[in-house]
């Protein structure tokens, strides 16, 4: 099958082996999946990224570094072929799961699609997925929005890690996919006024159209809208949801006394920080990373229910040939959410 | 009257005036003050601490710089004269308080005792108080003792920001006195198995000495004890009572997934961070500072019913001559803590 393979920093169309189902498995027809930031962030920083997971006692094996991955993990794919015990999956159901494929001679009992070497992801015509995770896509609900599921939990995951509370001022640094999706679900949990920072216009646009109630470009007019005018309530609650040397420490410097800083943006790099304003002001950092099982299935079940709508971000459609183009244009964070239709 | 002043980041007794108690305020005699490592800080960083403040929003009155200070805010003291209002004091009684003066001037509304112009602290023979804060020192205290109140409240503080689980196995980076205050509330508060981590072979008999139940020296035995070794559980909340460069990191290194930090030791430089450790663990950082007014009292009142003791951690007493060099010895981090006694 056609598929996507990142190897040495290269991303390349190649044939690779088509997957068969093994017991409690399905092959799954990929019918689209979006591009994740943290793609972009693998296909330049992949020896870090497995070496912090390694230094955090994750169990990523380095052979996805010589042997190469597909990457893709914010899918949607219909059952083409069901494995001894998954049978009740009938072909042409529409599916997605969570990224992770059940092995119990896995250090952790799964392995994560998309970041393991001889496990495809969905940059590519099919998925081996574990039918006891799979979640039928609700009726009406379109490819693309099924697709967002994934980035979308991460949205969610964030806002409950937050302690986000009913009417709060918050304040989304970045609206890039997950910065939006987090304001999505920020409003959705009752969230007060919700200003978002963002540096690109189109992107402060679509901040708009998905809900913020005040846009900001941090270059221009950085303190606008952090404090409510009238009452002088400030912004409580941060997302750093950028992720790029200093935006820690600009959420830092931008938080008040006694706020809370959400960490999803997740900077490759080492970062400096200034710990004296995080003492003065009594502050809390909150590193976030993924959902849960129960958040992801949350997410699949409001998107269903038109709750959540976060298609408006979606930019273009392409398919797997135009990937690598893509990669390298999506370094110009201007963009909102791609999706990728192998069989498109 | 005799006091330390420090200006431009020297230390020397002076005579300086005696305040005169105005309403609602008694001057007091200094019977004992603890040397804070707040106070080695400023004298070695104050442009700096001044400088956070004011990034923070604080109103630090940089009058401190030109026309100097006299710090000393762990103090206990005995009544010498009231002002109006405040002649329910009796000249004698020992009293402490939380080391602010209140001034409805202020913006505020207090000023902070030991480290204004104008205000003298407690390295000097009187300190002027705020007659609504006083609180009278148990008698049986001792007067060093009731000198610790002030330290022993920022390690209830950090406990209490912790979210100490009963029976919780805690690590402590750095036996300085915030460490072993720290320690011993820890104990008190119900935490489990509690490591202290700390390079100095005579604070790590301290801290023996005061309940932690492993001391290990970072420099040759970095893991031992952060898991207990039959059923497996690490130290899931971390305090990092050091402070210097590259410390929260560490920190962040060895929480485990899911771990929490509590960062009360504070680094006056700009320090590096791998901020994908802390995503990839999901920790959580909380900055702490001081102690809430209950806090303070009812570590006044734990010191007094000897529920804590922290006095094994007093490791000399100096008179006011003795400051300045006390201050260089104190660069050296072996020493316990030391008590000040003015009129000695």
């Amino acid at each position: 099958m056609r598929a996507v393979v990142l190897r040495d920093g290269e991303l390349r169309v190649e044939e690779v082996p088509r997957p068969e189902p093994g017991p409690g498995q399905v092959l799954a027809k990929v019918r689209a999946c979006g591009i994740c930031g943290s793609d972009l962030h693998a296909a330049l920083y992949l020896p870090q990224l497995i070496e912090a997971s390694r230094q955090s006692g994750g169990e990523w094996d380095e052979r996805a570094l010589t042997e190469g991955i597909v990457m893709g993990h914010e899918f949607v794919a219909e059952v083409a072929a069901a494995g001894p015990g998954a049978e009740g999956w009938a072909p042409g159901t529409r599916v997605t799961s969570m990224p992770v494929l059940i092995d119990p001679s896995a250090p952790r009992g799964v392995r994560a699609i998309g970041y393991t070497a001889g496990l495809p992801g969905a940059y590519s015509e099919y998925v081996l997925l574990s039918a006891p995770l799979l979640l039928p896509v609700p009726e009406g609900l379109s490819d693309e929005a099924a697709a967002l599921t994934e980035p979308c939990a991460v949205g969610l995951h964030a806002v409950r890690q937050s302690g986000l509370q009913r009417g709060e001022r918050v304040l989304i640094m970045g609206a890039g996919p997950i910065g939006l999706m987090t304001l999505l679900w920020a409003k959705h949990e009752g969230a007060g006024t919700v200003v978002v920072s963002e540096p690109s216009a189109a992107r402060r646009e679509m901040a708009s159209r998905l809900g913020a109630d005040i846009v900001v470009d941090p270059r221009t007019e950085e303190l606008r809208g952090l404090v409510d005018e009238e009452r002088g309530t400030p912004c409580t609650l941060v997302f750093e949801c950028v992720g790029i040397e200093g935006t820690l420490q600009q959420a830092m410097d931008l938080a008040p006394r006694g706020g809370r800083v959400v960490v999803a943006g997740a900077c490759m790099t080492e970062d400096r920080i200034r710990p004296l304003v995080g003492i003065s002001k009594q502050l809390t950092l909150r590193f976030v990373l993924g959902y849960t099982p129960e958040e992801f299935a949350e997410t699949l079940q409001a998107l269903g229910a038109g709750v959540i709508d976060p298609t408006p971000m979606i930019t273009r459609r392409i398919g797997l040939d135009e990937l690598t183009a893509t990669f390298r244009a999506l370094a110009d964070p201007a963009e909102g959410k791609v999706i990728v239709v192998p069989h498109g």
